[in-house]
């Protein structure tokens, strides 16, 4: 899947709920309530605490959209090529294209500082359930109580960060069954160590992507710094050096995006016929605008490719989803499991109030329905910084407690970084897409929309994106910070035209936000009070949905059969020019120059990718693979075509996590890149 | 716009009405009601009968959607690349690429058959008006209206077939105020001669495509043959030796498709909130779907190729069509017109009752919205087939003239040489079709529709698809003749999946069907007054809107201002090179081997693609472009993209036809192709 979070930037609303039945090897673990009954069982493996802390304290999330894992003392990362790639580009410009030649810094001075990152190592987890729900008063009022609860949590994550200093997150889980106080160490200086050929690392390009067997080495380097230094690490992983064999124990580290397992199937069947068909219009829309836009040459090609890819990857991933919702045989058995536990519920005096949820949940999604498309949001570099820069200076005069998330004091560190990001912006590229966002409003709300009709000004779409671009100064960093500096009355004097545009939407957009929210707070009892059922009549000792933080997955390295062929579990180096042997003439299927030049240097019989049975989603890109020792053995990149369903249903009969190996990284590092020196350092 | 109905197949139903007020060189003309007043007012020229029938019978209309023209006396036709793609493209396996590398028939035993192109030469018009009119005994009934209407145009249609043995077609003009029966020889047997690469046809691609200046060979030549032998023409184009110069008035005889320039402000705005968002969702997610099935390799891209190009000019199209709507000032103007239009008609005690009208349209427009994706049909080859033999089975059932339009006996021969045509289907990628269409029939309906569920019949739409493509035996040629030889009991009695499908679907899409004749019967009554109402306050003189069927529009060779630059009105061969160098590496910009060998030989500085003012439309594609003395000296095959509003919108100051100059296409044939043969006979 190019399993960042790439795929779910557009994806549904944080609703982070347990799944009734876990089967096989199924589940996204909480790292304070790990499955060791279930590991000792299927596994027979008991995890340390010291393994697991050490595992948990080597792993990091990519505020870009993905995982990663600390593999040196002194402070390398690795992780995925796509994870890297947004960063890739941002440093690229049309002289030094990092997406398409790579990278490799052969001493330090050589590493170069991403722009926007931030990395989180997540370093304790508190629960906070009872304060949390001691604050909310009254639970009947879901607009009151969504106030309460955001004061609450806003108050402990205040609290937490000037005790400690660290980035403090309240994490909702089981639908609000628990809340868990996460602590991270931030990372905000990172540079770019070691980056293949984007032909190497996505061989085989949009065709080959969530297909299997692969041949990528979608992986990166790069190291963290403090203090201008290289950072000090106690806790990294070790890389094994050995190839992975059949049946192998593995775990996967990292941070599943959204997952929606608990979903009703009234909720799966609003993603089916409504909400799947409508992102995936949109998608379409984007994957067709970005296509035209590239076609003005090399240099817009390569301005538009991260993100064009980011589409490709999500429309794709989203048409196996909705595929999967659309196989009457999904519904056959969500159906029946749901029914067999309604009338399990409605069968106890004790239970039988919390049936309701389930009514609550189908009502929820038809106002969704009604919702779609009410958006007045601008997907542009510039409206967006425009608009939470006038979010910004507006929330600052509110109490801490009472402001939008994303707004508070505590995550203020996080927001400066992305608002002050010196990285480029395009304007040609801009106009392109703020003229088509522009259009998408007129088309949802009718030309004779009074917001429309401010925001077009008596101009077309494409002129008045012209104007707003062109005459906008925030493209300049110094006029961001200045606005930020000058606060809201700097930003109410404003003349610029993109500040003045985020303006005009703005109490709509809050509008629609709140409404949004309090929608979602519905929806979180609901499935709150669904989750108790299930606890109730099936116990506990499952996981809760996925919440874009660190989890623990597990599986064994196993291939699978497809159309009634046998898929093996493993690919090596070989393969890969037998593949590009087979494709040739095929878009995305020429390996690069360096890996040409090195086919009579590399070990062809290396292992490259494999496949494992974990359960991973959008958000575990990059995230590593370990054994029963701890040790680093791979790097998940993607799922196969039949996982996409993962979202709402995992199954382990051909759904499969594919990765690339460790020691297909090692060699290929040594023998393709010349980077012996870094392959030397890795695991130590 | 690769000026072929390509882009007008998806497109609005059939209105056919009159444009209020005509400016500048604006007008489709019917040729037996020729400007000649405006004519000769504006430029002087005063055309006779012999120059107008001689263009009218030196013109042919192309049953895949195109224009051409006869250019010799022993059966050469002329007609766009784009326009013969279909053709290429049927005639084209894994080891011939006509589409990639064009074609040269050295001697006639070498040309090649298309396998179902009908053109069409119209011999002649006769006015029927009054006798439809006389058949219509109850006006305000329009469903009685609707059926009385198509019974008396069937006997009419059937009455001149039998006596004439012409097709007869009866076209209806001006919303209803004129009908008139157009009588077609028709030539079916029709075969390639020559067609350059689409290197050289296409030079540019999708980026260039509507963009001016270009410098495209988007010309294709075939012959007719008449019992097995080449035609002997009476009628054809004398090809004119010299180029073009600025100013100077030159007349463009073709088909183009449909035009909605009577269209009310309000019904503009269903196309711009609705109908045209809509239509664009569907064609970008087929675009993105065929090029999805072309990665899958080289002999995939060449089996999408035409029908991926068709869809993305349609794209571009509707999106310029739109953009025009989603212009502010489109609408002032518009909405000014019809404002003073009203207050005429309602001032006016004669015309008063006609203001209805108006209100009728915007009745009609909230209609039409609820029945967007209420269409029950498949877009596949198979799909259809099946769909028309089970129609044509049980309409056969009826008397002719109460048949579906279509299938009356007048156009028995017509549909026959398509449903038995021999022209390869792809199985593969007709699942992939097959199965993104029940897809979006699941979107659209919801799958607990019970058509859905029969459908699917429990499968997925990936799974179903394959099992019914696969199964189904209409992809040979004498299955389809069985089917049809045996009638409705054969048909009943099949066990072809495909029919069967297409059984299922056909109550529910003959309902569909019928509504929407209503609807247009009542909306053709409507535009029937409108066009009554602004004859009265306008006077005649106009044209009717588009209906596919042959026009003549008029221009002079003009450049224009874009951007505050001045774009000249022709370009040369020279400047093809030059176009090909300033864009290298970039897709579609490599010149062909040919005209890189040719390069030589060829006089540079001889002319290659012109602009005029002609007003024209999807449909006139490969249209001659002749001048005063009746001389072809062009070949429509594009419109610039500021003439992409034609559709309602016809405006002179920027809007220009792009055309291959006559000159352009001899001196390329001689000196490029080695075809000085061909190039001897044209033209005499």
């Amino acid at each position: 899947m190019r399993y960042s979070l790439v795929a779910i930037v557009f994806a549904y609303s944080a609703l982070t709920c347990s799944l009734p039945k876990v089967s096989g090897d199924e589940g996204m673990y909480l790292f304070n309530d790990l499955p060791l009954e279930l590991l000792k069982e299927r596994h027979e493996f008991e995890p340390s605490e010291k393994w697991a802390d050490d595992l948990r304290l080597s792993s990091v999330r990519f505020n870009s959209g993905g995982s990663g894992s600390f593999i040196s003392s002194d402070g390398l990362v690795l992780t995925n090529h796509h994870v890297a790639s947004d960063t890739l580009q941002k440093l690229s410009s049309p002289e030094r294209n990092l997406i398409e030649a790579g990278y490799l810094a052969k001493t330090l001075d050589q590493e170069i500082k991403a722009p926007d990152l931030e990395l989180n190592q997540l370093v304790a987890i508190e629960d906070v359930t009872a304060r949390v729900n001691a604050a909310v008063a009254d639970s009947t009022n879901p607009e009151e109580a969504a106030k309460q609860r955001r004061a609450v949590i806003s108050t402990i994550e205040q609290e937490s960060l000037e005790k400690t200093g660290l980035r403090s997150d309240v994490v909702t889980l089981f639908g609000g069954a628990l809340y868990h106080l996460y602590r991270y160490k931030k990372y905000t200086d990172v540079r770019l160590v070691w980056a293949p050929e984007t032909a190497a690392a996505f061989f085989g390009g949009d065709a080959d992507n969530f297909e299997y067997p692969r041949y990528n080495l979608d992986a990166t380097i790069m190291r963290v710094y403090e203090d201008g230094k290289p950072a000090e690490l106690e806790h990294f992983l070790r890389w094994n050096r050995d190839p992975l064999t059949e049946g192998e124990l593995v775990f996967v580290s990292g941070n599943p995006g959204r997952t929606q397992r608990i979903f009703t199937v009234d909720a799966l069947k609003y993603l089916r016929d409504d909400r799947l068909p409508y992102l995936l219009d949109y998608l379409r829309r984007k994957e067709v605008l970005m296509q035209q836009y590239s076609l003005n040459g090399k240099e817009a090609t390569r301005r538009a490719r991260d993100e064009l890819f980011g589409i490709q990857n999500a429309r794709k991933a989203y048409t196996g989803m909705l595929a999967g919702l659309q196989n009457p045989q999904t519904f056959v058995d969500k159906q029946a499991a749901e029914t067999a536990l309604l009338e399990q519920v409605k069968a106890d005096p004790k239970l039988r109030d919390l049936a309701t949820a389930w009514d609550e949940i189908a009502t929820i999604q038809s106002e969704n329905r009604d919702r779609l498309g009410k958006s007045v949001s601008f997907r542009s570099s510039l409206f967006d910084l425009a608009l939470q820069i006038v979010l910004l200076t507006a929330e600052d005069q509110k109490p801490n407690e009472q402001r939008l998330r994303g707004y508070t004091d505590s995550s203020r560190e996080s927001l400066l970084q992305e608002l002050l990001s010196p990285a480029p912006i395009y304007q040609d590229l801009e106009q392109v897409k703020l003229a088509d966002e522009i259009a998408r409003l007129i088309e949802h709300r009718g030309a004779e929309d009074p917001l429309v009709e401010k925001v077009l000004n008596g101009k077309s779409p494409r002129d008045q994106a012209a104007e707003l671009v062109l005459n906008s100064k925030l493209i300049d960093v110094d006029e961001r910070q200045k606005l930020i500096d000058g606060g809201l009355e700097a930003v109410e004097q404003s003349s610029d035209p993109m500040i003045q545009l985020a303006r005009t939407v703005e109490a709509e957009y809050r509008q629609i936000r709140a409404e949004s929210e309090q929608l979602q707070e519905r929806e979180r009892q609901a499935y709150a009070k669904i989750a108790q059922a299930v606890t109730a009549i099936q116990g506990t000792g499952g996981y809760p949905d996925a919440t874009f933080t660190l989890r623990l997955a597990f599986g064994t390295v196993k291939g699978y059969t497809e159309d009634g062929k046998q898929i093996p579990p493993t690919t090596n180096i070989g393969g890969a020019y037998q593949h590009a042997e087979e494709h040739k003439g095929q878009q995305d299927f020429d390996l690069p120059t360096s890996w040409m030049d090195g086919k009579n240097r590399v070990d062809l019989d290396t292992q490259l990718n494999f496949v494992c049975t974990a359960d991973i989603i959008g958000g575990n890109s990059g995230s590593p693979v370990v054994n029963r020792d701890g040790e680093l053995v791979g790097l998940i990149f993607d799922g196969n075509i039949q996982s996409l369903t993962a979202d709402y249903l995992y199954s382990e009969q051909q759904s499969r996590a594919v990765s690339v190996s460790g020691v297909g990284i090692l060699e290929t590092l040594k023998s393709i890149y010349g980077a012996r020196d870094l392959a030397r350092q890795i695991g130590r």
